[in-house]
């Protein structure tokens, strides 16, 4: 009666069903909402019940989805909390050995460069969402160990995006020295302009708006100039090279000193229902069967994926004089991946860089990192 | 260096830093934003600049902003403002005598019959938000004209998506008095089923949701449900044969008695992003050539639009009794349209059952409408 590849009201109202229906095991099984969405989506996409296929406009949804959530995590993430030694070093050791880890177990398994690089790509963003949400839920929030890990992550995840944006920018072009050079130039521009001018220009703009506009009953032109925002930066971040994430995240960043509440406010409601999208599409696009293809491979890169970052963590804070224990909550808590390995892997196989066999491996990989960690984490916790 | 038909960022931050620039506009000329929206889109629009082109990604946001309007339009309904007599009578005057005018209009004109009938469905509804806006901000809202006025133009606006759903439905299928008894009923029977399950069913349901996922530190899964509704109510519409939106407005209206008060601010926050993505869009798609083409038509149906508005409602309010003034201001008060006429138009439009000539004298007659009753109603309730 109705194509359901043609009527995006029928495809929206099951995507935000089976969300829904995500959060249910999440909780169920004590996973993260994040976890849940994506196993349900894998659920009902092509490879296991066929209730929803991957149409265009799902693509166009799930990017603005993709976009909405980092500005959202922007919007969290203070510019202080990037900016201490600890974790800063946390962030490189964690970053340059799961990168090294995934690239050459890729290596090992005869992949060619480029599906390398992006599995290390893939390897190295901590998810900052799910580690807060767990050191949150155990209230160990306030602990130096999870101060530590917080920032870490944040820098984790702008380097995992500086690394993506590289990849990206390498499939699909050559590769040579003074390109790197270049792009690693443009991104610190970038990120140092963008945060400079969002923070002396924009912010101040959208206070002046927000002022102007609530005398004359429309507060809401202050919130749709902080999404304009977003999107410019994401579009300026894809002009100079950048992957449209960073965009929205450094608007997000630099919005975030702005005393203006409902652009907090705002972006939460959009991210609810639009990352909620995301995730579920995430695991639309899962094939079991070309994962199962390659179990092997998938079982060693996650534990690849474990042993790397718990190394990359244990390693630079047990060198700064942080306790055996605590390193090692530290290497445990940026085990989790999430967002960004998944967003590298949906890049590559949009682009056609990578197949369907790496996209799904990375995805299971992403969700058992994210499910193991929590576990030994609470375990180290108890201890 | 960038395709801008393909890249959907480039298009959202345009889109919604134009409906900024309409939100100035319409500060500027004193007129609702709806209008300075509508105004820079088509000064954007192909027919002028020929800045931005309707891409199917617009056209599919712009979907999503009717549903979510109409969804926060219902949200903003009581279901007692439908109820009262003197309302109910305005209404059904308000809708009969402008869609006799605009369907006699039309055939005058030498138009055929099925673009008759969705010139003179264009002319029934009036727009609660822009008439609720203007009383409001004359301070005005507590009168019992004021309360007519508002009460009538909500039952308007279902009637008018009633009209709307017909005349779809007549335009896709062959016209035969069986037909049009079946939509009625089946409209009546859903709108019916609609409201009672929604207040019965589904805002409890969320209401229980809401306790149980705030408990968990979930609390979105509520506003995620109920935007889920909205899709649903609005696909279930389209398979009884009505049209999308009449499904998000009677979600809005039965999830309104709802206490979950995230659900009425999420739903401004969408609304805010999309209905103004999709106001600009409908500004786009007017073909300024072609309205200026047929430019006696178009001062014609918007004399006819404005005269019959006022017949309609100034006839039933004296007949009940209300005084001369009062009668008029009730009839200023009807005559601005907006969403639905504009909506009917588009779909018209889409469906390829109304020419451009049509679609763009109507935007135009719904502008002119929304931007002279307000100046006429202040001078009423001056003297």
């Amino acid at each position: 009666m109705i194509d359901i590849t043609q009527n995006i009201e029928l495809q929206i109202s099951l995507l935000l069903f089976v969300s829904l229906v995500g959060y249910l095991i999440a909780q169920r099984i004590g996973q993260s909402v994040v976890v849940g969405e994506i196993l349900v989506g894998v659920l009902v996409g092509p490879s296991l019940l066929g209730l929803i296929t991957y149409t265009d406009f799902i693509e166009s949804t799930a990017t603005l989805g993709a976009i909405f959530l980092l500005f959202a995590v922007g919007l969290q993430t203070k510019l202080e909390d990037i900016s201490n030694f600890t974790s800063l070093l946390v962030a490189i050791f964690g970053v340059i050995i799961p990168w090294l880890g995934g690239y050459f177990v890729a290596i090992l398994f005869n992949y060619d460069t480029i599906s390398a690089i992006y599995i290390g790509t893939a390897l190295t963003a901590t998810s900052v969402a799910i580690t807060a949400h767990v050191l949150k839920e155990m209230g160990k929030l306030d602990t130096s160990a999870a101060k530590i890990i917080i920032g870490a992550a944040v820098v984790d995840d702008v380097l995992g995006l500086l690394a993506l944006s590289i990849t990206t920018e390498f499939s699909l072009h050559e590769i040579t020295a003074g390109s790197i050079i270049t792009i690693v130039i443009t991104a610190f521009v970038f990120l140092f302009l963008g945060v400079f001018i969002g923070i002396k220009v924009f912010s101040r703009k959208l206070e002046q708006l927000y002022e102007w506009s609530s005398n004359r009953k429309i507060p809401m032109m202050a919130f749709i100039g902080a999404v304009t925002v977003a999107f410019l930066y994401s579009v300026t971040a894809e002009l100079v090279g950048l992957s449209g994430i960073v965009g929205a995240f450094i608007a997000g960043v630099s919005l975030n000193g702005s005393n203006i509440k409902c652009i907090k406010v705002g972006a939460s409601y959009l991210e609810a229902i639009f990352a909620s999208i995301f995730f579920v599409s995430l695991g639309i696009l899962v094939d079991v069967n070309a994962a199962s293809g390659v179990l092997v491979f998938v079982v060693i890169l996650t534990i690849v994926a474990i042993i790397t970052k718990m190394l990359g963590g244990y390693l630079p804070a047990k060198l700064l004089g942080v306790s055996h224990k605590d390193s090692i909550i530290v290497g445990l808590g940026i085990v989790p991946r999430g967002e960004i390995a998944m967003i590298a892997a949906l890049i590559g196989l949009n682009a056609g860089v990578i197949g369907q066999e790496i996209y799904s491996s990375i995805l299971v990989m992403s969700l058992l990192t994210t499910i193991i960690a929590p576990i030994f984490l609470t375990k180290m916790y108890e201890r």
